[in-house]
């Protein structure tokens, strides 16, 4: 037939479906704000081309609009379905990524992740943010520096990490704050704390996403990973987190698309006995030492963190 | 710079980007049903290319994860704000486009909206289906057949409408049935009724979908339109409307991009006292009438209507 195109779409049909893509398109014309005429034109085009590719079904369409309907029902102000789902779909991970880009040798960021407070108590350098978590004590310590590599004395680091089952202290169901803490580096740039040597645990996937997850044989598992967020004067505020070099999960997949290989860190173990840095005495038992040396990027606003999230009691 | 291409975007980054999509994108390999493979990884790449195509900040992420949130609360068995989502972006009618190729001279298919009833009276030909909701009386008459112009004897005609205040019985507080009826063409493939002229009403635009068509200064209104889905044996089931020729917002724009040149159609006004066509005494009050002559397409599986959808009590 001469009106079929490769893709078995006749030209004549192909032209209905542009025809009426355009329209919509051209329906937000009069739109005041530049910007959100430019994010809906975009989004109208996108959708319209995912339809049109996949040529998709009615009953897929129903799907859908029942999956988003069962997101949104298993959201309240504990949990946030379409945060997950924005997370295993890459698109929290590729917006930190159009919104950080490299910048020389700076540290990359990461996912912010549904679980940082603002309230985290102040440590000094050396001390311990696990708060009574349970999970293997470990030793990190690193510098913060400008991509110049001039020491940022006073950056503010705030850190937070699940205990060795997997939970935040914010899916405890007591209140107490353990697992995380802020701190600030010395003249010379210089941090160092205590705190839990990571382990991996599931996003919340008892809800919509999870079945999903489960229907597409994804695991829900995030690699073993502790969370940054440092801070100073003149420099782009960095989110990121530290992996466990070895985790077999980083093989599998982090089910959230955080991992980059410049995070990767050698976590290393030491045997019971072995003299800790600053003479702590650990009671015989084992620990590990990470080193993270932080490199912020230039810039002239101080970033908000994204979002603050619904506290998470849901686990998977 | 060399590492900067056309859209500012340097070619590092952008490669950082396209590595991230292309692991979200082979996170789905093992996904057993082949069909929701090609769904998932095409949707990975329809959103990634959003994302990366707008540079959508992560103030807008979290403005796009609060309209969800808001439209999955405002959803429940009355509401279904992400079905007027996917109407107003057009999505709803992209899917009916891909799903109802043109087929010869059959009539054009349009969206199936939220207002339709399994439930509706069997009226004979000549009937009258406005169960005392109000507005003007109206003549509708027509042929069903095939493409080949074929009488099909016995289609089942359901059509539905809203009263001239713009309410579908389904919107009333009392449960009655009112604008809505099916009724099975003759011998000669042809049916008549009672009905009313169809009026402009908004669709419901008290939440999240109806504060993004105010801020890009759309209208929520649909144009003024009768429903049919029309059925006969070995053809493909019709969902359409028909639109009223010289309405407004025909060119101000249907709220659900529903219109198709080739469902316009004459209502034509009728004085007041003009002979009906089955002697019908309107009391001395003015009427209208149409034609609508249906061709089905050829089709070996009678289509389902799409999801049944809740009933809609909020009106805008």
């Amino acid at each position: 037939m001469t009106d079929t195109t490769t893709d078995g779409v006749s030209t004549t049909q192909a032209a209905i479906e542009q025809k009426l893509t355009d329209s919509v398109i051209a329906s937000f014309d009069n739109t005041p704000d530049e910007r959100l005429k430019t994010l809906m034109q975009a989004l109208v085009k996108h959708l319209h081309a995912f339809i049109r590719e996949v040529r998709l079904s009615e009953d897929e369409w129903s799907q859908a609009i029942e999956f988003l309907t069962k997101a949104g029902h298993i959201t309240d102000d504990k949990r946030q379905e379409f945060i997950l789902l924005s997370d295993v779909l890459g698109a929290s991970m590729q917006t930190i990524a159009v919104n950080n880009p490299a910048s020389g040798n700076a540290t990359e960021a990461t996912v912010f992740g549904p679980f940082f407070t603002q309230d985290a108590p102040e440590i000094p350098i050396g001390g311990d943010l696990s708060g009574g978590a349970a999970g293997q004590s470990c030793w990190v310590e690193g510098t913060v520096t400008d991509t110049a590599g001039n020491p940022l004395a006073g950056a503010r680091i705030e850190v937070w990490e699940a205990d060795e089952d997997g939970f935040y202290d914010v899916q405890y169901n007591d209140g107490r704050t353990a697992g995380r803490a802020h701190l600030y580096a010395d003249t010379e740039g210089r941090y160092g704390f205590w705190g839990l040597t990571p382990t991996p645990y599931p996003i919340p996937h008892d809800g919509p996403v999870g079945k999903m997850l489960e229907a597409t044989n994804r695991s829900p598992v995030r690699a073993s990973h502790l969370h940054f967020m440092v801070s100073a004067p003149g420099q782009r505020t960095l989110v990121t987190h530290i992996f466990v070099e070895g985790d077999p999960q980083i093989e599998i997949g982090d089910s959230v698309f955080g991992v980059k290989d410049s995070l990767i860190k050698t976590f290393a173990t030491q045997s019971p006995g072995t003299p800790t840095p600053d003479g702590r005495d650990l009671g015989g038992a084992s620990w590990s030492r990470a080193r993270f040396d932080i490199v912020l990027a230039p810039g002239m606003k101080t970033q908000q963190p994204p979002l603050s999230r619904p506290k998470e009691k849901t686990h998977g």
